[in-house]
């Protein structure tokens, strides 16, 4: 079971996320199926960060950067009330797709790691299209 | 702590929901926001039972029929793996509203009553506007 | 219909909640289930910031202060992004309950008004019992 | 972008979902995070099929099957409506873990694969241990 993620670099882009009673299970613990929320918005937070809203790309663009793949490994659960970070950074950026690796972290401890890949749609044809120069330079910044 | 619905008629709709894992939250009961979902599930299947497709229903008239208030009782938890019935029937319908009345039932039990009201939207303009009258005539059919 | 609530006090909660895109749903609205869970985050930050945190209650007590009834009034969508305040307060504590009501507001809009009544509820027994007089002077506060 | 699976054996199992309307996201498809939700009941509904009840399993030996690892690769989106058919099979089962290859299927097209990996957990201790004989043999059955 190795990370599908490397180490992270020096600069990324931490997120603070307050783990909800609606987040867990019977297990006492948050569901597996909540982190990929969290990663969501997560990413989300780093693109604004670095001055893109995610909001107004879709609005005045027509493209969309939906999920692709995605490859979660749990090491530990959070639990609820748990003050949890995400850090992300972005691994790669192809013509289509944007790499995204992602660490929930409770303080020092790595609770989930994770490897998302976006691609950019066009909503109307439903196709894979090139991502735009200013768009591909946001996810590029450390 | 009264009933926010009447006794349900002798004819009515009965929609089948299995409590998935993820449904329940770290008290071992099935989270109270996921009910809104069964009863969502539940009235959709009521509609496709008397002939109409709530999915055809969006596309072909750019109208919507939106939930504009929720009144829920809930009596008794449902947990993990349970086999639940919502019984669903219409209460009323106006010119601009349908009136949902609905149990979650498990076997003879009343686990959440809720009533629901849906109001018919012109999903362009946000505005109310009337119910087509195939629609209205549809959601009155016992 | 009517507000489910009266006019707020002079002293309220505010809890900020950034809408996610997961929250939304296919009519480009943050489902009506969603609210649900904002109302429960609020909830809890009200208690954590008079001194009462729920994670540790239910810990220590064996107690749980569980839904039983909730009443929703949906006055206008929230959408992707948006910033919402959600302002949370104590309408009456009883011997065994907690009524709360809660709009949720962007900006000078309330979007969304619920009253949520709590049970204080023995977890083991599954019967509901006194709130212990700490939690009820805790949610009586201001 | 390769599969993470292999190809289906000719024995599997067929679970059926329709696509709620809370399953949708503003993009008008199936939200990413809720196949988990899709694939977490289909292998439910796998074991029951071979004769285990997942519910009893964790009641009666203290043990659970969280989820340790996913990979998912998503092809096409689901709809509102959709009704779909999740193939789940199992690739292998070691001494702690079961690995289980999903495909969410729209009729003859591959929506989503998925590869999922389990790890037998002592509840109580939040450890690794052993899958008892008789679990083992279940989730190894075609």
């Amino acid at each position: 079971m190795r990370s599908p993620i490397g180490e992270p670099p020096l600069v990324l882009s931490r997120h603070a996320v307050r783990v909800g009673y609606v987040d867990t299970d019977k297990a006492g613990v948050v569901h597996h199926s909540t982190y990929l929320s969290y990663l969501e918005a997560a990413r989300i937070a780093h693109q604004r960060a670095r001055g893109l809203s995610y909001h107004d790309f879709e609005v005045e663009t027509g493209l969309a950067l939906p999920v692709v793949e995605a490859h979660l490994r749990y090491r530990s659960p959070a639990r609820f009330d748990d003050e949890l970070i995400v850090e992300s950074w972005v691994e790669e950026v192809t013509r289509a797709k944007v790499v995204y690796a992602q660490r929930v972290m409770r303080e020092d401890e790595v609770l989930v790691e994770g490897k998302v890949v976006l691609a950019c749609v066009d909503m109307q044809k439903g196709q894979i299209v090139s991502i735009p120069p200013r768009i591909a330079a946001t996810c590029r910044k450390p």
